[in-house]
């Protein structure tokens, strides 16, 4: 019996009509729309495991999923052909062989998420359902300095979801960037591993200082407080992007795509 | 009885779900929507007038349209309160007064329209309602080279839609730059007036100079030829923007924006 190769998928989607990466009894899931297309692709049922689950609504431009085919296919039928069977909000960008042992979600070394605020009076009809539309004007001087005392390694307990799974609340925060550019403000994240609905709740709270609801410097207490509820509102989900998932460099293949 | 003033409105628009600007029997139109939510704010049923009509599929960021209300209203209505009623891809972005004589279409002076290609080997699940999708790489340099004899006053009948309307097919281009940046490639027209279908029909013939099916040496004579059939195909609506409608400076109004 020949052995078959691992693949990973580089995988771009709009997440405004899905529960969410993971299969849900309550609507149409990315994991679930993807496996359809695989069976439909090379009859045999197979499993998709991702780099993590992205909340319902939330957007990807960069989720990577592994899974181990039945029978050795040409990566471009991955990138060509699955995509053409996928729904028009899912696309595969990207198709590599992985090693056996690459685990989408426990070989990634970081991710990066960006999340986009639209900030004018009036609402957007073309950007609506990728922007956050926030109508009063946005400090974002000060948003960029409450966010400082976020970067390295804490535990962020005080921005987790209440039904967060995760073993460790400690993770380590690279990088924070907060830019406007007209009527945009766009803040991007990069870490080595995100709580679930970390990010939103710490957009939920930025934007509290951007509004001067709150004090840039509040947001230091807030993190050591490790208490959710000294955190903002949750930003809604369909500002969020997960970017990009970072990994080792395997053999054979650059560590931050596997373009074919 | 006194005097009410026309009002000027600009407008926003996702025109994905529309059959265009103007009334239609076969479908919901961006005129149709917006003088339904005006007699539902005034009670009484409007007219209003665009500075053009846009078809099926195409966006706008600022087109134009004018109105007499039946009775005088601040204009904030218009901005605040029509958006409420308007549904979530239509949305006035700004309002103001100008003279009775005042036509949106004839007063006006120019437009500007941008195009977007979206110019990749895999589709975008989040750009694709607003791109064309053009899989194949395109030669930005030969498509800026092959738009230049378009520059200036012409007859640009081979670019016109058999069924335009216009007078004559006499119009002046002022500017059609094209850029690309990373997988985007993005054409901005400015002229003071555009025919039917007129920049779908330059993008779909640049498009195919970009694919190096035509020489870019060929626009001047297809241009000369005064014959649809010279031309390439009419690029697909979703790509296009009417970005902004220019008008004479009005007493009291900058030329460019009547932001209140």
């Amino acid at each position: 019996m020949s052995h078959v190769s691992k693949v990973r998928l580089t995988l771009e989607y709009d997440g405004t009509d899905y529960v969410g990466w993971q299969w849900q009894p309550n609507g149409p899931s990315i994991q679930g729309a993807i496996e359809a297309a695989l069976e439909r692709l090379l009859k045999k049922p197979v499993r998709v495991s991702a780099s993590g689950r992205t909340d319902a609504g939330v957007h990807a431009l960069g989720q990577t999923a592994t899974f181990v085919p039945p029978f050795e296919l040409p990566l471009r039928a991955y990138v060509a052909g699955l995509t053409s069977i996928l729904p028009r909000d899912i696309a595969v960008i990207d198709a590599c062989h992985v090693p056996d042992d690459f685990d989408a979600r426990r070989s990634a070394l970081g991710k990066r998420y960006r999340y986009r605020v639209l900030n004018r009076p009036q609402r957007s009809p073309l950007r609506r359902r990728h922007r956050w539309e926030v109508f009063q004007p946005l400090d974002v001087d000060a948003m960029a300095r409450a966010v400082q005392p976020l970067l390295g390694r804490h535990d962020f307990s005080a921005f987790r979801a209440s039904n967060c799974e995760a073993k460790s609340p400690v993770k380590l925060l690279t990088r924070a960037d907060i830019r406007r550019e007209d009527d945009e403000v766009t803040l991007e994240f990069v870490g080595d591993g995100f709580l679930k609905q970390m990010v939103r709740n710490i957009v939920g709270t930025l934007v509290e200082v951007g509004l001067h609801r709150r004090q840039p410097e509040s947001v230091a207490a807030t993190l050591q407080s490790l208490d959710r509820r000294e955190a903002g509102p949750t930003a809604p989900p369909q500002g969020l992007f997960l970017v990009e998932v970072f990994y080792k460099p395997v053999e054979g293949l650059p560590a931050r795509s596997c373009r074919t």
